[in-house]
Parts: structure tokens; sequence; C-alpha cells
């Protein structure tokens, strides 16, 4: 309290946490099944951090009794402009009340009807039938790991889990506050595997995250990290399109948990500060303020260093990029309207990887969808990340990448998309199953995807690292030949033109790039995994069509832009190290309060933001 | 029942599993202890296959009655042809049943005389000495692992303690069907390291096996994919040598458990049955029929797939091959006659690996094994792959690659063979220990091997990967350098010419390749590693002077023979891409009809099967 | 009793082991508490060796009753020269015993003030405070491992606890023998990371080790790897300086645990036996005489091998080793009495292992300290491998590598030590957290090492593997550039002298070599991880400088000095493969007995040992 009242009269207000994210020892000591137990059924003991069962009653207990102490004391607090529920959720537990909780979840879902569940995963295969919901256990590592459906429930109910706790501290903190209206968030961790964000963003007020790109890595360029980053900001961004993110957690140095811990290098932070401003964020936070003395993040970038002064370089840069946000106050509440958007989901991303076909390490269905998202930025073009639930009819374009999970309605929905003049692009391993990861019968893209497209992918050649193919394109003008790695699908073409037709192997010749027009639309489908610079005109093509604006970007800018009420604000990042001329350019440049007309240089690493009235 | 009535009806016989392969989760829940224990000593949960206690009475008594209603049932169904014990039997069981049994195990092995245990296995060494039976636990992963004998053992008494609960199956159909003469087999899994099928094979009326090569890999050849195939079939075939063998699961597409999945490329799929006709099976048989829609393999390569018709690329090649098979009928019931033989044994497997000594990643027994059998093949000479148990005496030469475990009597017999005019040759890493792990003193290769040879083996040499030697071979023409990777032993040469000699190192010089004649025949033995390709003129020697047909196959070409009671069957695969010329053939190609004399061309993965009138 | 008694009379002495390193399996089935708890908190059964619990008091007390009756049967026999208790100590025990006493050590170490426990291992982060000792557990696998404090100590209680049990065998040894002068010791293992065995050191009368180098190996020349053998000997030595220690285990030919177990060649047994002598040695022991032949260590080289006879290669190179171990007798008694010291120590490895920065693979402080003892051999000075709570001032040279951790004082003591006319270097990562892991304030390196060496080292950046940058070094006419891998420190120069500067990257031009004059003496700083080789000319500075005689040892040559009461003996050891010609030497060859003096010859793996009175 004294500790917010001091930093509110000196101007700096508080986003204040709730404690649940660390348990103290007492607590773990007295009541043992606040704990989670691991996948082998064995129970933690104390330690670390994010270790407690969701489920735990006992802990929900405490954890309202001090979420509600806190709204009690310092809910009405003038400095207080947002509450953070516990801290960077993840992990499983496997308890069994945990248990309990998933065999309920599973009654619900199935419609307490065991023989649904039982059609829905199969389980005549291997003898797995189950005669009543109570004898499901968990995917333990020492159990039942062979059903698909199965381990993707699990998954899902844990998600779920973590979104019903999350409402426990949400309803204490609510109850308990004399000021109900300040809002609540908690941290995300961009592509975090283990928990479809979406669910919990549903109890949120705001979209919050804690990003740590590895810079200066071995095995990407700058601007490749850079795109990655940009990427996971539009993930984060997507699930509340239309208000701004917090970056609840960044370092201005290095961080201490990676395989490598390289500096960042100077200006490198503020670029990155400009560049989450630019993706859609109204704040720019740190973990941490000052380097913990000792224990597990003691090295951890910090404004402070442990020399305790403000005159390292650290401290500087922060500094200045303290003044340079400033600078760019007014960006603050301005969004963005984009007309493209790219499907991800985390749970078709579960599904393709517990699929037991394909190439072991070759899914890399993140990657993908990234890689899609970088290739239209290089024409200037921000895409939303969505999901199949988000309303479609507010873009021009959808990139649908490797969608094998096909949901109930979604065929329909991409269809209808279509017909009203949309285009598509779906590409290999889509709709092989439904959303219990049952496969569909008659012909992939299944539940009616292969007609829209009309294409069926009859086999899937799973490529070797050290294999590839190609694909001749030849439509429209563009005529040359695109690597294909990994992933190649042999099509039966029902009705669709074929742009391009593989250059190898028993299928050479046949199909593997398609598109049929449907309606006012049109669907493309791309059967291989190709190179995506390869694809580079193909999808300039795609953006042309649909009438999207391709903007002449020099090759090291990334371009970003944010819709305010009265003004656009553009951003240019030069993510290289030397000089790039940016060519038509025109507004007030925000850093100099100058119009700006015409020609511009930006050095390595510098960045232009504009304002133009609307 | 009905099932089986539609197949018989329309021409299909059975082959009948029983289902204790898969257990249901209800039978898990009541009686527990029907599941295995872990190498930890933890009990699995229910999941998965194949984790059921061989040693449960309670599972036995399931089991038995399941298999008497089966047996009672369809017992004498005219469509029933064979019966099929359980599924893939595999892994261990460290349960206290188990545990118990073992002890009766080795109470039967060691002559119920725990002095007789403790010399053998060498306890004294680290105060290891059992006092009694009841002490000994298995080779628990936190408990003793450091006993070589006892490692051993409990190997040896997992395949024993699988042959006695096979013998509960075949029992409970025996008993209960009106059709006592239908034989009985299981599906074995080729080079499988954890079970000694022999010791099961004597329990079933034919040898059954699921063949899953990784076609199109990245590591070898399709040529070198199908000789490893081939000599797994040769393995599983020596079991029983004079019947044929069933092809029991194969997949006509891709499978779905690799790290990468590749499509099996046109006519793969006919060569490979054919091949497998041609190794002596007498079927072939799919797993699947049809794709399960869910579950563990719901990607699995089967005949119909997902799409559900009869016109997908895979079905067309299924029902060529069936086509292919019915012109083979004929060959139905014929064998082979083969003139050599290469001894591989599993628990000599097992003691090498267990061995502390060597290189740990290159043992590589069994792929040595397959090695010398691919390099006869060359010479169109299919050798048979026999244990020490098996009768030597219809062999012309053996050979017999690192036999680290030399048990009882087995030196005696192998001079035998010599004397009355047999050719052996004996490898590096021979005769180091006897049948309980224990070493032989005197001189390697031990208990009188070395008489035999000529030789004693004073030292090995262990290379890293990096290291090479040579060995400069100079006798009958033959004056070249050989080289020599892992292994290289240090000889005294007593009594033995010397056909090669080291050319590096501080043994340069010194033997490599020796040769003693003794009685009517000749034991040569090969001291070091060589460069299998190296050894080519050497092998063909022995081939030679043994008195074994060499026969003139182009490289490409795959070559088998099997012999009917009234003809012999030759298989020629073209086992690349290229056409390959075949001269000097004759016979009817069973394909056409037509006979052929002189020459033929082969096309890339096309075969010709020649029918001569014995 | 027996054997000793014929060894006697053959003129062959004892060094008698206790026989507590392996448990017979009784004993662990009748007391399990005995054997130790793993990681996870589960219990181990009987198996291998060395798994028993260091606190349990069954097993002390066991052990005390048969050490009783060794000591009391044999302590006087004049055959027996000196006793061995146990064997490698090594790993650890989570028991709930050990728990207990853990806590104890802990109350000890901070004065029974929880408080200060809490401040020292900074658990307000991350909440995890203690509020009572018996509230601290070890840092089980599943449980706290966050703590860089706990960890460490558990360490330390660990090499505590080892001390305490060996104390228990030294007593019972003591006080039950007739004979009670005889020396103990017990055999170490070299750079064994588990166990600080300095502390273990105080209890012995003699150290004593076993050397197991991988001769002729893929990643390092024979050079390297005796080097490395020799900075092994140096870490053993120089935990009782003063005084020779004892090679107690070696194997003349392979060892069967290495991932490759290559023949020892000619001649390598005898020069890495004079090579230990050289170190400081006054035995060469071997393990075993003779081949067991059976378990684990069935193929570990030995004297006598499985063939039973004594005309194989090792045991006439054993042998002959033996009769030229005889010639240097008068060797025997003599010590070193060196100029040059490096800290390395055991805390400080496992605190900067534990950091949770830098880069995960690249720490390697026990090799980076042993090329700099290498380096400093090439000019012919044989450092002392030293402790911070050694005496200083014997030492005109003390190289400090990566002293991370600066225990309380030591700051205080280098400085008196430069004061006086030392010379130091201090390297990158020294002095960032004191003896409980809490990191220094106001700038690294802390506790005033930083105004002793007027720098302040503001950021470490930490390399990629794929990452370099360069030192330019330009004084006294050193004018080159060093190559700069895996560190590099960024530092504020405030008052030294500027040796080297970055060549590259942000930092380029900054100080990276720098040196101040601080009373008598010079303190020199290094900045960032350098290419040994690189570093030369400035080490042999170093030496010159602090007035450390440099010797022009030819490259290949590895050279050992010492000394006795009447005489000097200096080593010279060809550790190549060509002749090498040694010039200035003088002194009388105690091969030969006959004068050298000037020129001699040394072949590849040759040898030769100078006397000259004192």
């Amino acid at each position: 309290m004294q500790i917010m009242d001091d930093l509110y009269q000196n101007g700096i207000s508080t986003i204040l946490a709730t404690p649940s994210g660390a348990r103290p020892v007492w607590l773990d000591n007295k009541y043992p099944d606040v704990m989670r137990v691991d996948a082998n059924g064995v129970r933690n003991r104390h330690g670390g951090r994010h270790n407690h069962c969701m489920s735990s009653e006992k802990y929900r207990e405490k954890v309202r009794i001090i979420d509600r102490k806190l709204a009690e004391t310092v809910g009405d607090h003038p400095g207080l402009i947002m509450w953070h529920v516990s801290n960077e959720f993840g992990g499983e537990c496997f308890c069994d009340k945990c248990k309990a909780k998933f065999r309920e979840y599973l009654r619900e879902r199935f419609h307490n009807n065991i023989d649904e569940l039982n059609h829905e995963w199969w389980t005549t295969f291997w003898s797995a039938r189950y005669s009543d919901f109570e004898e499901i256990d968990p995917p333990y590592n020492n159990g039942q790991t062979a059903i698909m459906g199965l381990n993707l429930e699990w998954k899902r109910f844990t998600s779920r889990n973590y979104s019903d706790y999350l409402s426990v501290e949400i309803d204490a903190i609510r109850e308990h506050s004399k000021n109900a209206s300040i809002p609540i968030t908690t941290n995300f961790m961009g592509r975090y595997y283990g928990i479809d964000y979406r669910v919990l963003a549903k109890k949120i007020d705001a979209i919050a995250w804690d990003s740590y790109p590895a810079f200066h890595n071995d095995h990407e360029t700058y601007r490749d990290t850079m795109m990655s980053a940009a990427f996971d900001n539009a993930v984060m961004r997507g699930m509340k399109k239309d208000r701004p993110f917090l970056l609840m957690e960044s370092a201005p140095g290095l961080v201490n948990w990676m395989p490598f811990n390289k500096l960042k290098r100077p200006g490198v932070h503020e670029q990155f500060a400009i560049q989450t401003i630019a993706c859609g964020a109204d704040s720019i936070q740190y973990f941490q303020m000052r380097k913990s003395r000792g224990a597990a993040e003691q090295f951890h970038g910090a404004v402070i260093d442990h020399i305790g002064t403000n005159d390292t370089r650290i401290f500087k840069e922060v500094k200045k990029t303290g003044e340079t946000l400033r600078k760019l106050s007014e960006v603050e509440g301005s969004i963005k309207n984009n007309e493209a958007a790219i499907i991800f989901e985390w749970d078709n991303w579960w599904a393709i990887d517990g699929a037991g076909a394909f190439g072991g390490s070759t899914k890399k269905y993140d990657s993908i969808c990234r890689d899609y998202w970088v290739k239209l930025m290089e024409f200037g073009v921000e895409a939303d990340v969505i999901s199949t639930e988000d309303e479609l009819d507010r873009y021009k374009l959808i990139i649908v990448p490797m969608l094998f999970m096909l949901k109930d309605d979604i065929a329909k929905e991409l269809t209808d998309f279509v017909e009203k003049g949309g285009t598509i692009l779906v590409t290999y391993i889509s709709g092989y199953v439904n959303e219990n990861c049952l496969c569909y019968q008659g012909g992939f893209p299944g539940d009616g995807l292969k007609k829209l497209l009309g294409v069926i992918s009859e086999e899937i050649d799973t490529l070797y690292p050290s294999d590839n193919n190609g694909i001749h394109v030849n439509y429209k003008g563009i005529d040359k030949i695109i690597e294909v790695r990994d992933y190649a699908e042999i099509l039966r073409v029902d009705d669709a033109q074929i742009l391009g037709r593989y250059t190898e192997d028993f299928y050479k010749d046949t199909a593997a790039i398609t598109c049929r027009c449907h309606g006012n639309g049109k669907a493309y489908y791309q059967a291989a995994r190709c190179s995506i610079d390869g694809l580079s005109e193909f999808i300039k093509g795609l953006l042309t069509e649909s009438g999207i604006e391709v903007k002449d970007i020099p090759a090291g800018i990334e371009y970003h832009k944010r819709i305010g009420k009265e003004a656009t604000y553009e951003f240019y990042l030069n993510v290289t190290s030397d000089i790039i001329e940016l060519t038509n350019v025109e507004g007030i440049n925000l850093m100099t309060g100058n119009r700006i007309s015409g020609s511009i240089n930006l050095g390595g690493r510098e960045y232009l933001v504009l304002k133009n009235k609307l």
C-alpha cells in the first residue's frame, strides 16, 4: 500500500498481481493436495512455481481469502489501473480431483452418453471401449496414451480448468473491490503449446503477454526473429481484435534461462518496443525493475542491474525508449482493420501433433502459419490470426494452413465466405478429421470442403528431410518451379483449374496447386509444402485478386499500421543493419513533429512513425 | 460367426485371432494384477496394448474362458483354416508373480544349487553373492543391473514365460475345438530384440510374422531395404525350415508409426509380396483391410482407405498383386534346400550387448549377420539362418559371426562338422564366454575352438568410428587391401595358414585372416571387422571350396529358389530402377506361361518367376 | 591373512581396503534403510555398488564391526603398509535421515537463524521463504530446484556427510589396530564432480586416486590426453602439497566402461606410469591383478588376462614398467616447490553450473582451469592447483579463472598478495556472487576485487558457438589479435592500463585485457574467453614479470621436476611419435646411470629422468 502510494504520488500507476503464482512452503506442507500430481500419478513436492492443482478446493479457498484482502485493501486505490491474476499459467495436473473434473467435463461434452464417446473416440479399436465415464482416466504416461480423442480432450479440459480457476480469482476481486470497473488480465506466453488461450481470453478484459525473443541467435536472421515476435503479437492481439493489448513482461537486456543468453545489441530493445506498439500494444512493461540478488532469475535482464546505478547501457536504453514512447502517446487506443486472416487453432495443433502419421519432426504447424503471415507482411499486409469460431465476413482473404481438424459447420462457413466473394487458400493436411479426431470418410478434405475446392487428396507422401520435389506453376504469366519439402498430397481433380503440377516422382505432372471459382469468390488448394519464398508471386496474386492493396515495401522493412479515431499511424522498421531508402512516404513524423513527403533514408535498426489524418 | 459365414460363402477363409492382445478396461479395473509392473517396480495403468502380465493367473483364467468360447463356437467352422494366438508378444513384467516364477526358473536352471549360480554369475565380484534363490530380484532399473548372468537369464526367462503363456492359449483352443487339427500360430516381428522366438516357435504349427520395411528411406538404397527384409524372412523361416511361413501383416501403403511415413512407390508392394513368396512364404496378409476411423492406427496403410472406394491406387495395386499371386499358386508348399548357413542367436545378441567392453554403438551383431547373408545372396546363395542347436550336417558352409557366447559342446560340434569336410568361417569376438557369460580361460576362442582354428585372440582393439585399419590379403590370386573398422583382434597363430595381415598400427603385419585344415574340411578365422564388400572374393572362395554353386547374378538382381515336389521355382527380382539383362535363364515364365530360354530384360522393380521340372 | 602372509613372505606389502564399498544382499534385505533414496524420493533396491546411505546408523554400526575385526586381525601385520577406506565415494542420498542431517547442517551454517538463510538464499523471490529449518527439503527432482543457495548447500552437505562417514571408518580402524601408526587413505577419482575432495582430504593421511585416461580417442591428441591426466594429478597432489600421492588404480590395458575401449599402444602404459611419478606420485597400482571371469568388469584391463599366462603383451609391459620404476626408487619422497598456482574450487564449479545465465554448454569451468595449467607447462612451469583457503604467499603468480563465487576475505587476501609483490590474473565471470550465491552489488567483480583490478564488468555477452570476436593486444612488443569465444565482458576501466581491446561488435575498441599496478605487484584482468594458444606471449610475460623461470621446452615435450633432500629429478616425456632433440640438458640419466651433458634425442613416447645434486 505504501509502495502504491509512493508510486502514485510520483505519477506511476500500478497493475497489481494476485500472489497465487507462487505458493508458500507452509501451505504445501499443511495441505499437500494443493500441489500437482505428475503424468505418472506422483504428487510433486514443494518447489519452483506454477505447480498448484487448478482443481484444489483448498487452494481456491486460500486464494479467495488473499484476493479478497487485496481487493478490500487497495481495490479503490487511485493508482490501481489493472488487476493481473496469478502468473503465466502452464502445465497439467493428474490428481484425483482433476480426474473427477475431467470425467464431468466428458459427460457434458458427450451428452452423458458413453456410446457417443466410444464412437467418436473409435474405442472399438484395440478393445478400448469404456462402459462408463467413471472408467476414463487422464492419459497418464504409464496408462492410456493411444486414443487420439482422449489425448485431445485432456488438453481441452486442461484449458477449461485453467479458465475455471481464473474465474475464481476474477470473481473474488470483482466481488470485494470497491471499484469494480478496474479491468482484469492475466499474462500469456505467446504460442505456449499447453493452453488454448482463446478459452481464457474470454474471461479477461485485456490481453497481456510476456515476450522474450532470442535475439541474435545462431539459426535465424535478426529480421526473422523480429518477424516471429510480430507474429506472436498478432496471435495475442487476435484474441481481442478491437482493443490494444499489453506487453506485460520483457527484458531490456539478456534473459537467463535460454541455452545461450546473448546481450541485446544497442537499439534492439527500443526497436522491439516500437514494434510491439506497431503490432497493437499500448504498453511496454519490464520484468524486472531490478535484478534479484539471488534465486532463479538473478541474472535475468532488468532495468537496474546489480551495480545499482542509472548509468548503465541498459538503463540508458530503457530511459530513451521511455522518452520515445511518450512521443507516441497519441497512438494509444488505435486499432487495426485487417483485410486478410490466417486460421491458427490450438486444438488443431494438438490434433496434428497427436496424429500417428506424417513426419515426426516435420509437422511444424505453428511455424508454417507464421511463414504465411510473414509472407503477407512482405506485401505490406498485416493479417489477423483467427480461429474458425471468429467472424469470417470482415475479411477478403483467408489462408487456411494445415487445418487437419475441421470442426462442424466450418466447411459450410468457408463455402459461404467464398460464395459471397471471398478468396481462400487451403493447404495440404486439411480436413482429415472432425473435432473428435475421427477421420472423414468419402475423401479428404472432408465435410464438403472437397466440393468447395473441387479436389480430393487421395494420398499424402511424407518426404524425408533429404527428399524434395517441385511444382511447376504456369498461369497468369507466372512460369516457375517451386521447391517442395516434407509433404506432397496426390490429388484427384474433380472440378478445378490446375495452376501447378509436380515435377518429379511417380506423381509427376499431377495437380499440386488448383483453383476453383465458386459463387463470387475463389477457392485455392495447395497440395504440398512449398518454399514460402517460392510462393511469393502466387500469394501476391491472391492479394490482388481479393482486392487487398499490395504495398511496395523494400526488403528489410517491416511495416505496420494502426488506425485511430482521427488519424492513421504507419510504422516502418528497418530490421537490417543497412541504410534503406523509403520512397513515396507521406505524413507527420511523430518523433520529430515534421512532415515528410517523398523519400527518406532509414538507418540500420531505425524506425519511422508517420501520422496521417483520416 | 456371421462374418465368418459370409466370408466363407464368398470363398474367403479365416485365420482367427484370440483377443488376448488387448485387454478391456473393466478387466484392468477389477483385477489390477493383470497389468504389468515396469522395470522400476511400478504397476502400469490401463492403456495401450500388450501390457498384461504373462504370469497373472487371473488373466490366464479369463483368457482360457474366452478362448474356450471361441473354440466351442467356431472351432469346426469350415472357413476356419488357422488359429492365431494373441498379438505381437513383446515387453517385460517385473511384478512379484513374475519375480517368483523367475526364481523357480533359476532354481531349475542351476539345479537348485545357489553355489552353482554364484560361480557362474561370478558374484564374488563386488560382494554380490546370494545365499538363497529367494534373494534374487529381476534386474530392476534401480536394483541389480551389474551381473551379466542375471541380466541374461532374465531375458531368457521372459522368453520362456511367453512360451508358457502361449501354451495356455494353445491348450485352451486344442481342448475345446471340435476340429483339433487346425494349425495354430502367433505373429512374430522379425528381429525383435526382446524375445528368443525360437523358444516360442517350438510351440506353434507355423511361423507367421509382420513385416514393415521402411521403404525409400534416407539411409539405405531400395535394394538394401529389400535385402534386409529378405534376411528377416530368412530368420523367420529358419525356425521351421521345412515348411512355408505366413506373412501375417503388411501394409500396402504407408505405415503410421515411423519417424517418416513415406508412400510405397508404385509396384513396390507387389515386388515386396513376390519377394516374400520367393523367401518361402505361402501367404500375404494385410493389416488392415480398411483404415480405422479413429485411434492409434487411423492412418496406417490399408486395402481400403477412408475414401471407401475401390478405385484408389493402393486398392488397385492390391488387386493386381492378388491376381499375380494366383498365377503363383502352384508354388505353395515348396521349400528350400540351402547348403550354407549363418548362425544367429538371440541370447548371444543379448550377451554381446550386455558385455562391458567393445564400442557402445558399434556392436551391431544382428546387422553384421545380415551383411554376411546378403553377401552370399550376391553369389546366388541363399543361406539358412540357424542356431547352434540346429543340425549342422545338412550344410556345406557355416558362417559364425561374433559368436561371443559359445555354449557347451558347440565347439565340438563345429569341429566335427569341419572334420567331416565342412567349411566354417568364424569371426572376431567369438568364444569369449560360456552360456552363463563366464569368460573362457586359457585363450579365446575358448572351449577348444581355438584348437580347431589354430589361433588365439590375445587382445581386441576397439576402434573409434574415425579410426580404420586394413588387411592385406594375398593368397590364391587375391592380392588386395580390405578396410577394417570397429574391431581388430591381435592373434597368436599356433597352427594355421595366414591369408591376410594388418597393414597399420602397432600390430601391422600380424595375422588377420587365417585358415586351418582339419580332417576333411577347413576352418577360417577373420580377426577384424572388414568391409563386407572387401570380403567378396574371399567369401566367393569359401563357397567354391565348400562345393556350393556360385551363380552369376547381375548386380541389382535378387535371386531366390524354392523346390517343390515336381519342380523348382526360381525368382529374379530387379531391385533397381533400371533395365537389367538376365542371361542363360531357362524355364516356364509363371506369369505368362511361356517358356524362356536365353536372355531376357527385366525392367526396374520387375520380377520373373521361372519353373523347371525336377 | 594367509594371503597377506604369502605376499609378505614374497616381499609384497599390502594396502588393505575395508569392504564397505559393496554391500551384501542379505544386509539390504534385512535393513533396507542402508540403501539410498534417489532424487525422486524412491528407495533403491539392492544392486551395483556405492549406493549405501552415508547417514544410516545401521550401516555405520555394521561397518564398524567389520572394520574392527579387520583391524584386530591384521592391524599389526608386518606386511600391512596402509589402510584404504571403502571405494570411490560418489553419488547422493535423499532419505529422511539425510534430510534431517541436512537440516542440522543448515542450522549450524546459518547460526540457527532462518532469517539469515532466507536472506542469503533470497527466498523472497517467488515466495520461497522458510519459516523454520524443518521446512527445508533437499532439492528433490520433483521439488525445490530453483534456489541456487539450496542446491549449493546440498552439494556441500553431501561432501561433509561423506567426510563424516569416512571418520567412522577411520576411527574404527585407529581404535582397534594394534599399530595405530599405519596411514589411512581412500581412493578419489580426479575431477569427480560430486564431491569437494578437499573436505575429505583433511581426514586422510595420503592422497590416492584412480586414473583412467581415454588414450588414443577421437577428440584430442595423445599429448592432450597426457596433459589432462597431468592436470588431474596436480589437482589431486594439490590437496597435500608436501607429500607424494599414490596412484591407487590404473589399467595396464583397455578399460571396459567407456564408449569406445581402445587398447593402450605399446609403451603408453610405461610412459603414463613415469608421468604419474613425475607429477609427484610414489606408487603405481593396478586394478586389477587378474581379469574377473564374470560380472561387471570382466573385460577391464588387468596384469593377467583370461588366458592366464605371463607371456602376453600387457604382462610384459607391466613387468618392464616395474623394472623401470625400480630404477627410479630414489625419487621416492621427493616433492615439488612450485611458484605458480591456479585456483580451482569445487563449490565455485557447482555455483557456475547452477547459475541461470551464460551458455548452457559452454561454461566448462574445469577444462578452462586445465587449459591455463597446460599453457604454463609449455613454459616448463608446473603450477599448484589450490583453493582460496590455501596459503597464497608461497607463490609468485596466481591465476584465477572464472572465480564466479568469491568467498569472504578472498578479495582482501588477493589484494594483500599483490601488494606484497605478487602477480595475479583474474578472468571473466569472477566475483559475481558470495559464498551463498548471492550477487555482489555495486559492480562485478565484487567485494573489493574491482578496486584491486581497477575495472568493473558491466555486462557479459554470451556468444553462440558459431560467434566469435577478437582482442587486439598491443603492448610490450606484442601486437596480435587473439580469438574470443563464448564469453566477452564489457568493462568500465576506472584505474588500469588497457593492454587489449575488442576488435568486433558494438563493444569494439573497448577494454578486454587490463593491468593495474598495486603495491609491489600487478593485477591483470582478462575480460573474455580467449584461445589459450593466443594467450601464449601474454602468459609468458606474466611468468617473466613475476620472476618465474621460463624454460625452453621443445613442443611435444612434457617437463616435470621433483625435489628431494639431496637432489632434483627432472622428467622429460616425449608425448609425440617423433624424435625430439633436447638441448642443454645436464645430469645423471637415472635409467642408465650415465651423465648427460648437452644434447640428447628422445624417441616417440620415450622419456628421460635426470638427477642433479642439490
